[in-house]
């Protein structure tokens, strides 16, 4: 299934891929800091710097006071990456954080406080949405078999939501019902 | 360096394991169905399964009606994972959908509007926050040597703002002392 997410990941998907990406928010612009600060093999380094060029993630511009050095700098595709790399690191400072607590922060530059958690929001008043007030609906790319699809999806969401509302004894009854779906 | 970041990647960063979890908030929990909607080879999707069971991502419940299904679903540590979902997808829809568009829409239940693009926000007021506002700052568990790459990296985005504050011709010139740094 060709969906964005599948397409995204074709591009950004692989694990130093990200982590190139993080290095360069950070301001990493040489081969040789992405090197040292990541502590990847230079050939897997030339390779994914290759890649995230070719995808228009990253972009060389040849340093001014040496013709053979190499710049890499995000573009603005590779800016629009930034909520992602956050949602990212919010769900490692919660979920898989080191003991001792996280490495980083992510703050506003103003105040110093860290970013507010991100959250989906409706597009029409701003408010943040809960996992269950949100479903998938077919895009204009969507084929035959996937308007299919979404369309059992989206009815398996319903009838959850009816059982949520029903109560506790109906849900059970729906989740045996949706075990045998 | 273990960030969040990087310390997430290793849990989530392979693949197909995001297509998994995407599979999962679509509310797929069979093997079959798994294997069925992504196409994924059956050992390949076993591997990943029971990694996602290891990290605490998915949970397994048996099968109400057949002692011998299983039925794999989003534990709270992986729906916690649905706003990186979307930053993915919508990141996708902008910079790598198909020609035809994208598939797929995350809508709000109710309206069935597309949801907001997710941005970072304030913890203060909730105003979303451009790129130039955000910096990275040290966490407890910062180690001496992060303690100084981030006092470098927060000076350098200083001097960079500084420059951008000064106007255009010092900013030419900021971006050439960058190159050197």
């Amino acid at each position: 299934m060709s969906c964005s997410i599948a397409r995204s990941l074709e591009q950004i998907g692989e694990w130093w891929t990200l982590l190139i990406i993080r290095e360069a928010f950070f301001g990493t612009r040489r081969f040789g800091a992405f090197q040292a600060n990541l502590g990847i093999a230079p050939n897997v380094l030339t390779q994914r710097l290759q890649d995230l060029v070719g995808h228009g993630i990253l972009e060389i511009t040849a340093s001014s006071e040496n013709g053979r050095a190499l710049d890499y700098g995000l573009t603005d595709k590779g800016r629009d990456l930034f909520p992602l790399i956050v949602a990212l690191a919010q769900w490692g400072d919660r979920h898989a954080a080191a003991p001792e607590g996280p490495p980083v922060r992510i703050v506003e530059r103003r105040s110093g406080d860290d970013v507010a958690p991100i959250t989906l929001r409706s597009s029409g008043n701003g408010r943040a949405l809960g996992l269950h007030e949100v479903t998938v609906a077919p895009g204009p790319g969507a084929t035959p078999q996937q308007l299919a699809y979404f369309e059992r999806v989206r009815q398996r969401q319903a009838e959850k939501a009816a059982a949520r509302e029903a109560g506790p004894q109906t849900q059970d009854r729906q989740d045996q019902a949706d075990r045998k779906g």
